[in-house]
């Protein structure tokens, strides 16, 4: 017990470039609670991973301290994460609102009953050893987002979460201000406010505008099928859709796994309201004015029911000038040559395509710069963190902290791995904790960073296996070596320079020639120092047998 | 003679995703010329390489016929394939202007003896055989951008090249609206039209409004030293910063290699006036105020001038919280991350970077929507090619030009290899020219598709290697398989399966034992049926040597 002080701790666990964004631990004294367990999506740097994970050495080394861990949202970045440590988590309550839940429940499939989940509503507070969390409803892109105000002995920490400021959602559901108000005026210590959109002026647009402005667009084609794609987890948008689908006689398909998924759990937990009749299992003889395809893969994603759509590899379907496709929906930087392949591809067959910037049929469901102003009004913090977001934005969003009148010694940009304690001496910066990635392609990489960086290598420079027979009685090869390459091209000059190169290593180098190793060592020194002046580096693999 | 009749014919042989930017090939009867001949830059789906160029087949089959190379202004993706190709247009006249001609001698480097490089003035017709070519100034982000008005027998056709419509020019030299209305009024039978910022509104910003906003940040940083990083080839900006920096009393230091090379060919063909003593060959004792350093790397590039000052890897100079970066330019779709990855280490350094959107201090050199009509009723051809730009942006230019009054049917979206002639009939499709990409890495490829497929599949799974000796006497393995991985994750169950399999297929098949080869398919096709459960498809290599 005497090795915590009562005072409130912060340490940054996970979220690839955007900190915070993953996973954010909170203790005071004995307790600690974890805020968000998401995943990464993997960019081009790591190619082929399925997910990038936070790395919970720390969490394991503390988990008798562990009361429990808090869900802001349902997004994957916030959840995803828990499926590959529900063992670790057993018996850990996670708290979360029912969409929220729902939707882990729903990835944690048959590990579900292995974790504790406990679903609690906006304005709840629940008691987590000596630290109470209270659930604040805040606007997002999804239903059932929310704030959440950390009670501890050393003071209160202000997590907003994603969020934006949205005085007409569709839902009336609005961010709770006045609670925010009422948190901010009794003091909070530590406010960690997102920055995702801190570069964008002004305000965000309301999502009804999103409804008013598809409105528009099945008033003008009722002769023609229309194909809108979005997010599966935007629940808002699937709403406005099935409800305008309904308004205008359409049948809707739902195209897409998760789409389908979504639907499910969002109208089981009443966050969507399907009229009744409106969702049909396929087109069947419906006319194209009659019906609606509601689709996955507004990120241009290659297994989605978008791309194969545009593919003419979906149910049959062949999309033509019958078709409007809308993108409801703006890439995500990193996604922008996959969404305008698959615009290109769409547009190719025939079909309209309304998407992005052109048209306001998406908005963000991340706070702009004024929005960000007002959250730090309401809860004028005394020390302030930004989070979420690259430096860049973290940076920017200090500044307007700054402007407020928070003062600089007050505000503190961290880092993944960083650990951060408030006094009333202010901010101190602790040891760094064990954080980091870890990469998952199908399963948890124990050697994920290897397994990256030789994918990036291979990708860049290629490979060249050397395959040597070696007579060691002699001390010599017994013949060539065989050259074999693979996203190396292989010249009959290069081969040729390569094979002279390993040959005349051996030959004139004094390594003891009885040990086999000490040949395929010579051979790689060799053919690396050949690349070596023309800036190349494929990965070289040397194979020696014995003749 | 007999084999071509007298009519247009244009045929379009590269630019990557991107029709006739690189290369355009215009023939009437026996007289051919070549528009531009370009390279492009690698995405990321093919990794590693150092630019694509056209598929020259079509030429070197008609090299009798080929008249001439034009140019229509000096950016890589206009004439960064003649370097490769300097052998087969040897004797061929290349014609440009002065920047153009300048910049490609450099490039050509002592190559440039080999090729017939003819300086034009804007305003200037060459006579190409019966083809006679007219150069036409158009405003471009780089001074001695042309439009080329191409008179034949069949016809003229009308090139717009990469352009914009910029009334107050640095240089006063406007794009020539006058010329271009005189040649619509005589008749073009066909125009080629750029399409890469039909879908932004309005008309593009005056590189004039540039200058005046970087004056804000010269006024306002008298104390601190800039660094200032744009394209090198974007000489105005480059005149811009120089004429700033004199009037500022600052001292500039050229940064990177490519910057130094455009202002040497710049100032030596009266493109760029550099006021005498402001450039210097480095920092000295001058105080941060009194300097400036102008530097390429506004892409991100990893070996750029920029990203080693964002690493300290640059003269020794300690980028910190004395440095205001000016990043005059906006990331080329694909390089987002690589150029904020900069802006956040510039940043974490303490520097103020003043970057892209937030600020106007970049404009673009392309047309906007409404400058592209302009063009179009100034040209206001009988049949219209929308060129550039991806299919999006040339089926929204299309769209332009039916509002325009061209009817559907003379307006053709073309592809890549394909030939369309212009006869009072309409357009006529003619069977695909041989066209497509040749990839350059270090050198051209000769099998550039392989290589980039290897490439893509082993940053995506990786490789797994097979090494067995097998006893033929016996028909059986010799031991155990050795298994060898590089971006794959090899755990020890893995491995374990992959041996078992390797054994299990051996043994029960049915192959001619007596042959090697065949262990090694049988191998190959076993370990593939392993990891295809799993949608995972690691290059695998099979090597069998005998016992």
């Amino acid at each position: 017990m005497a090795k915590s002080a009562k005072y409130l701790k912060t340490s940054f666990l996970g979220g690839v470039g955007e900190i915070g964004k993953n996973m954010t631990v909170i203790e005071c004294g004995e307790d600690m609670i974890v805020v968000d367990m998401g995943a990464s999506f993997p960019k081009e740097d790591s190619p082929g991973m399925d997910a990038i994970i936070p790395d919970i050495t720390y969490l394991k080394q503390n988990l008798k301290r562990l009361r429990g861990v808090v869900l802001t949202h349902g997004h994957e970045d916030h959840i995803g994460a828990i499926p590959y440590y529900a063992d670790v988590l057993k018996g850990v309550p996670i708290y979360g609102t029912s969409l929220t839940i729902g939707l882990l429940r729903r990835k944690l499939e048959k590990n579900a009953k292995k974790c504790n989940l406990v679903t609690v509503a906006a304005g709840d507070t629940v008691t987590l050893g000596g630290i109470k969390v209270e659930f604040i409803k805040v606007c997002h892109s999804m239903a059932g987002a929310c704030a959440l105000a950390v009670y501890t002995q050393g003071g209160t920490v202000f997590v907003t979460g994603d969020f934006k400021i949205d005085n007409t959602p569709i839902d009336g559901k609005k961010t709770n201000i006045q609670r925010i108000a009422e948190i901010g005026a009794k003091g909070v210590a530590l406010m960690l406010g997102e920055s995702t959109n801190v570069e964008r002026k002004g305000s965000s647009t309301s999502e009804m505008v999103v409804g008013q402005n598809l409105e528009g667009i099945f008033a003008a084609n009722k002769k023609k099928r229309l194909i809108v794609a979005c997010f599966a987890s935007s629940n808002y948008r699937v709403q406005q859709v099935l409800t305008l689908a309904h308004k205008y006689g359409r049948k809707v398909v739902l195209a897409g796994k998760s789409m389908k998924g979504m639907v499910d759990v969002a109208s089981a937990c009443g966050e969507l309201n399907v009229p009744k009749g409106v969702i049909v299992e396929s087109i069947g003889k419906l006319k194209p004015g009659e019906t609606l395809i509601l689709a996955t893969g507004s990120q241009g994603e290659p297994l989605s029911a978008l791309n194969k759509l545009s593919k003419g590899e979906f149910n049959k379907i062949n999309v033509g000038s019958d078709d409007v496709v809308v993108l409801s929906s703006s890439p995500i930087p990193g996604n922008e040559k996959a969404v305008y392949d698959v615009i290109n591809a769409l547009f190719k067959k025939g079909a309209e395509v309304i998407y992005d910037s052109m048209n306001d049929i998406h908005v963000s469901g991340h706070a702009y710069e004024e929005e960000l102003k007002l959250m730090l009004s309401l809860v004028h913090p005394e020390y302030f963190m930004p989070v979420h977001g690259e430096y860049r934005h973290q940076h920017k969003h200090s500044a307007i902290a700054r402007a407020l009148g928070i003062p600089s010694k007050n505000i503190v940009i961290p880092a993944i791995g960083e650990s951060y304690s408030v006094t009333s001496k202010g901010f101190r910066k602790h040891s760094k904790v064990h954080a980091g990635n870890i990469y998952v392609d199908g399963v948890i990489l124990e050697d994920g960073e290897a397994v990256v960086s030789d994918r990036r290598s291979l990708a860049e420079y290629g490979m060249i296996l050397l395959l040597a027979a070696v007579d060691i009685s002699r001390g010599a090869l017994a013949g060539e070596v065989d050259v074999v390459a693979r996203g190396f091209s292989l010249t009959d000059d290069v081969e040729r320079s390569i094979k002279n190169a390993v040959a005349d290593a051996v030959y004139s180098s004094d390594f003891d020639k009885a040990d086999i190793d000490e040949y395929a060592k010579c051979m790689k020194r060799a053919v690396r120092k050949l690349f070596m002046r023309d800036r190349q580096f494929p990965i070289i693999i040397p194979v020696v047998v014995e003749d």
